[in-house]
């Protein structure tokens, strides 16, 4: 934590730690791995300001599928035209919107989702094709939890505090045709461009945050990589979705193949009972399973870090507290 | 690393933090403490973007002392009119530029400073009067390293990762009537407003760097507060600068009241030498006396982290290699 940033120890750290996001992400060469500040929230705004002025039009496509569209649907107004192309708000974003018949505009400079939506708990199985227009993926809690053709994608970008390590800056991933196209104005250190010209150094980054992801993709790798833990992960949602499904006293929210893999989002039947649930499993090592406060229920975030051993260990816990409550 | 920033754990741990930071800084009641992403050149950019609109010229008055002044103003010119009102750039920043004859323009949103040029080893040893103009202190390499009356600032924004904890985010401590002003089109997470009103929570703060911050404010504390780390400071510069000034074989950069107590900047006279020095010294376990490769030289970082004990064996090592080479 105290040694310099440009010193050898931490640019080694650095090098070897871009060397295995792209090895463990499979990382096409002509896209840029991109280490940069402020959260995924803060590319809400660098999305717009690197890539509206693509086109004369300055307008851009969103899919909302909750919370974290909404907002980068307001931030990107900031900048230019929104067009909502679809939308599940209408059901409370329990599902991902039908996105076959969208006619992609050709005006457009891109088109932006959320894949895995936290709150709701849905995730797109597959992602739209949208020809010539990039699509921008916010892949923040679920990025190296299955395998991706980033091909299919201009952007991709992701907060660090899921998948790959603590909080502390956001991994953009960037076809390297859609750098250097930014808004008049741009800060500086929101232009993607001074961040592949300098190798993410033209600031101190957030180096601890970086050394601590070094360990996690190597933990990554170790475990048999991205294919792996997608297998773990299937196994572990379908546990859960799987209880949820045969019982009478908890309902999952989201049904069929929009179900997120990491986020199980479910109710219980008799609200009144949230509270003890929540109590009582804090007090058998389970915890964080209160729902989003915007959207409330519980909720069973069970990213790669989590073992299947977890999962097993909350479902016996649930049965437990359903047969006392029944 | 891994529990919610949401949690009240961690919230307990940002809380304390704030109490702990305003109490050893003496901070005004009508200034709010802010954690924002990017470190302190993110500020380059969300200094005019909150600022320059406050007066309808949009100009801001900015005094030229180095590397990160200079940067400050190539960014700022993006957002408005910039009059570099004061430069010591012509004797290459070997000082703090005379700033009693300015007229302080007031139709200016604001003058910026750099309270401490790391790289030339200059400080200002006191304040411009800027009326009512707010003044702007980027502090990064001096923060919490001698007493100041932040009545004298309109804004004071600093890097964590020199005096108050690991790299990841900046603090910034703002009168609370120059919120609210920012530019049209202004990024969510640049605009201090949205820290303020959501307790620097709008999104995932760097957690990890704000638990270690804590921890190093209960240190500073501990230790005396920044009146008592202030007076070893000043030994621990004297004791240097006395040795520099006494050598015919080393020579201090800067001289008279504007030398930092943080940053002294040094040469051999005998430059070809230097490459051997800086090895010696690793050897010795002295690090990072390389000067900024903007400048070159030597540079003894010497900050609150650094006791009188480390500055001592520097000054036996130098003494040392002096004489054998002599």
């Amino acid at each position: 934590m105290e040694i310099s940033h440009r010193s050898k120890t931490f640019m080694d750290v650095l090098a070897e730690t871009t060397v295995l996001f792209r090895e463990l992400g499979n990382i096409p060469e002509n896209y840029e791995v991109l280490y940069v500040h402020g959260g995924a929230q803060m590319q809400f705004s660098a999305i717009p300001l690197n890539l509206m002025g693509r086109k004369p039009a300055r307008k851009a496509l969103y899919l909302d599928t909750g919370n974290w569209t909404k907002r980068a649907i307001e931030e990107a107004k900031n900048f230019g035209e929104v067009d909502v192309v679809a939308s599940s708000a209408e059901s409370k974003y329990d599902h991902i919107p039908d996105f076959s018949g969208i006619d992609w505009n050709p005006e457009a400079s891109y088109v932006y989702i959320c894949s895995n939506n936290t709150l709701y708990g849905t995730r797109y199985s597959n992602f739209p094709q949208t020809g010539d227009l990039p699509l921008v993926a916010d892949m923040t809690s679920e990025i190296f939890s299955r395998q991706v053709d980033f091909k299919q994608f201009g952007v991709v970008f992701a907060g660090t505090q899921k998948n790959l390590g603590p909080s502390g800056l956001a991994m953009v991933i960037i076809r390297q045709d859609l750098l250097g196209q930014t808004l008049p104005s741009t800060p500086m250190l929101l232009d993607y461009e001074v961040y592949q010209k300098n190798d993410s150094m033209a600031n101190t980054p957030c180096t601890f945050t970086i050394y601590v992801m070094n360990k996690v993709l190597k933990w990554l790798k170790e475990h048999g990589g991205v294919a792996t833990l997608e297998k773990i992960n299937e196994q572990k949602a379908k546990r859960l979705y799987d209880y949820l499904d045969q019982s009478d006293f908890y309902s999952a929210r989201v049904k069929g193949q929009d179900r997120s893999v990491n986020n199980v989002v479910f109710d219980l039947k008799d609200e009144s009972l949230m509270n003890e649930f929540l109590k009582q499993a804090e007090a058998n090592d389970l915890y964080a399973l209160k729902g989003h406060r915007v959207v409330g229920g519980a909720r069973a975030s069970i990213y790669n870090a989590m073992p299947l051993e977890g999962v097993q260990a909350l479902v016996e816990f649930m049965e437990k507290f359903a047969k006392a409550k029944r």
